[in-house]
């Protein structure tokens, strides 16, 4: 197996780009990242596609019209984490020595189709199962832990705080403890703030060999020290948890303890998940995600900074680039080219962790 | 690099099948795979899912209905060699190490969705503009070659032979070239009988490590020497066709020649391109396809055997399975286990060959 390291990112503003197409928005996170690199369109050997709504070929209609060079195509659909997998995708064949330099493309154009978009509440008579289930989650949670609606708020103020920070966010305001209660009511103890919403946008990474990385004298590249990928286990017969599990192996493969993680990128399509998440990584024992919280642990200048991007709830949700997005977060802060937003400290270590409706997840680990 | 074998194939029987589910269609070619291999669901550690019509998380629907063992789950597309891709994503995995055994299932349900279906001809008051491209194409390899409408007919007349013999074929009558000369016209010359049918269908493919090969004591496995991937170059800059580029790129990889394939299965959607492709791949040269046909060097018993199953023109073709059910044939006919339409010899190496609407092309080359 071979090295691989992230050299290039790049990202389109996440939004509701009802007038710009899906290939204008692709087009500006490619060109970002190609620059990034400093590599020509000719370079790349390998594409992967990660989108839910674009049709059929969507990859080699974009590809191609960025340019027709004879490169790998592959298409991907993993629902939230369809760009996780793309990248996922990009970095086996790259491991695996097919392709020296490959690039990772998370397009889709959602802000208003698949999901309704809990932003809009018009959309929103009745909640809908998703916010439902989450909802339950966050009242179990406060019950058997004590999280309190104050912390589940805060994990919306911080990630908008950080967002407000962060040029590729579709929300860049700041909000405090008391709008998110004073929002609207999705299903209680959850309002409009605590939950995500569906955009448009792109993300794309380059991602080279560890030869290749030499060649074109890359410096401070990201390596890519995990990959795991799981489904769901069936509870009648496995009671243990998707993200835990696939968490303890990521942490084993890449030779660390959770301790020694300097940022998190999850998947916060709910407020309660970046809490309950936090505790299945094992940043805190099981039910202390709040008080983690409280205590300002996660927060950009914390222990152990979580979604320094936003998050879902502040960078957006277009799907696609989701998974692609955070890894720009991870390339970004581990350079020290995080802006305003930047970790005092670049983590010399750092996870992403996306779950893909339907039972998917993927965790990739990264070191510099 | 660690070897990687085929060591179990499923299909359910393509065709029209209003009244089968998509899960019962899986179902039946992942149960056909399991037992072949000689495992037990919870032995496959990766499932992906290649398909172009089932929604997002198919694979995951599909998957964890089957059992929730925690797999790791990737859905593909990439039209027509959605299967194929999926095959080479489980490739990938094994190759590298990420996973010793994996699954891919290609699934769709097409009869009637995506492209018009070409056997009725009520469908197609005017010719699609993918029958008009390879009319065309057959116009022009008849004028430059002097291939004859005899030639392209035998095609579809071979094919159907071989079909008829393949319990999983869509279409198992035998037909004559009169038969082919009279059916209604699509686009001169090509009549309907010389253009493929979309289909509903399903097909599975078990992929093991060397090492895990040898622990569950699998015999005759089918060994994956190359998996090479490519998308159209720049008429304007390149005029190099994808098809040849990418088989040249695959000998290489395997080390053999074309003269050492025992056994072709290749993109027949029309006529015309099983004597254009079998030029491109190296097995006669450039405008001899015909003759090759002609002489009967293609046919089962012939020096090299072309779509044994049938091919896209008389299995069938439902897109996703169909590249899955390319590399089923190949493991029959290597094992010696392809029943009446069985290769006298069976062949020492194979090739499978797919096109991607849109631009992909994926060669797959496999040893015993």
């Amino acid at each position: 197996m071979r090295k691989v390291a992230v050299i290039g990112v790049g990202l389109h503003r996440y939004g509701k780009w009802d007038n710009i197409t899906s290939y204008s928005l692709a087009k500006e996170a490619i060109d970002g990242a190609l620059e990034t690199a400093g590599l020509e369109w000719n370079q790349i050997q390998s594409g992967w596609c990660g989108h839910t709504g674009l049709g059929i070929t969507a990859g080699a209609r974009i590809f191609m019209r960025y340019g027709k060079t004879g490169l790998s195509i592959t298409n991907v659909e993993n629902a939230s984490a369809s760009g996780s997998y793309a990248f996922r995708g990009a970095y086996l064949e790259v491991a695996l020595g097919e392709f020296d330099i490959a690039l990772a493309l998370g397009i889709d154009k959602r802000h208003k189709s698949l999901f309704k978009n809990p932003r809009n509440p018009n959309k929103f008579r009745r909640p809908s199962p998703i916010i439902q289930k989450f909802a339950q989650d966050a009242r179990k949670h406060m019950e058997k832990y004590g999280t309190t609606v104050d912390q589940l708020a805060m994990v919306s103020v911080k990630n908008h705080y950080n967002g407000s920070l962060n040029p590729y966010a579709q929300f860049q305001e700041e909000i405090t403890i008391e709008d998110v209660h004073n929002a609207p009511m999705m299903d209680n103890p959850l309002t409009i703030l605590h939950c995500t919403s569906t955009s448009d946008g792109a993300a794309a990474c380059i991602l080279a060999s560890e030869d290749m990385v030499k060649k074109l004298g890359i410096s401070k590249p990201v390596w890519i020290s995990a990959s795991v990928s799981k489904s769901e286990f069936d509870p009648k017969q496995d009671s243990r948890d998707i993200t835990a599990v696939t968490a303890r192996e990521a942490y084993k493969k890449a030779g660390i303890e959770p301790s020694d993680l300097g940022l998190v990128e999850l998947h916060d399509a709910f407020t309660i998940e970046e809490i309950s998440v936090s505790e299945l990584l094992g940043l805190c024992p099981i039910g202390e995600g709040g008080k983690l919280l409280e205590e300002g642990a996660t927060a950009i200048n914390g222990r152990i900074p979580i979604n320094t991007s936003g998050g879902l709830l502040a960078m957006g949700h277009p799907i696609g680039p989701t998974g692609i997005g955070q890894v720009s977060e991870v390339y970004w802060q581990m350079r020290g080219e995080a802006g305003k937003r930047q970790i005092p400290n670049p983590p010399k270590y750092a996870l992403t962790q996306m779950i893909g409706f339907g039972g998917t997840c993927l965790i990739h680990i990264f070191s510099r």
